[in-house]
């Protein structure tokens, strides 16, 4: 092997070992993103499941149904990226019609939720909260739990 | 001692113990609740650190903003109950004319940036993110990151 072979060796070894390097930076970033998103959603939907049990008061309960609404908008193009990890099966993106179909549904529903709560009071659309919030459903197909 | 008296004795002790316990209780959903809130603010302030330092698309950037916002004005509330615990220092509420003036601010600053943001556009608003998000000038103060 001569000298500049060797060296057109190295710096494609170097160059193959920077750009995989770079992929798996960017692959955590794009899960611990979506990550935050999702227990965004766990929290604020815990916040509201406080109030539903009454175990503390419901002054804040529209601003938690905001807070969800907007989170649930966030959550699509977070999955976007075709990266598997975390909680995520791979049915995810194997199903992506079927997922990207309920995230928007969940997005709509959250937003008559909202809906429901300014115009006829957060108890009304509390009533009606496991229809807004079909959250196990989903996880039921699309999250494993046994994951960190 | 009399039966009678015994009984009394146990009744009282009985009594005692249940309304401890729903004391206990009570104050554990107490931090848990103000634990979602922050757990929010964390969440999304991370995610709009992410794009801060461009590992991920800023779309999502407005969103998270107004999730920031919607959780600051949460927060004031949360804190009421005089019930130490979780990461909160106890001067939270032996300096609640600080605090409570603290978090009133973070509110109006969060309400700020989403209106600057929606305005001149995120960008604009990124620029100015540490004077928007005092957050470590109040934990430095109010909250012990050693409690777990």
């Amino acid at each position: 092997m001569s000298p500049v072979t060797r060296m057109y060796g190295v710096v494609a070894m170097v160059t193959a070992l920077i750009a995989s390097n770079a992929i798996a930076a960017d692959d955590k970033e794009i899960i611990d993103y979506r990550e935050h998103i999702m227990k965004t959603l766990n929290e604020q939907s815990a916040a509201l499941g406080m109030m539903l049990s009454m175990a503390v008061p419901d002054d804040n309960a529209i601003a938690h149904m905001e807070a969800i609404a907007l989170a649930a908008k966030m959550a699509p193009k977070a999955f976007e990226p075709k990266v598997q990890g975390g909680q995520s099966k791979p049915e995810v993106w194997t199903n992506w019609d079927d997922f990207s179909k309920r995230m928007d549904d969940f997005a709509k529903k959250t937003d008559e939720m909202v809906r429901v709560a300014k115009t006829k009071g957060a108890a009304t659309a509390m009533g009606n909260i496991i229809e807004y919030l079909p959250c196990k459903s989903c996880h039921d197909v699309y999250r494993d739990e046994s994951k960190k």
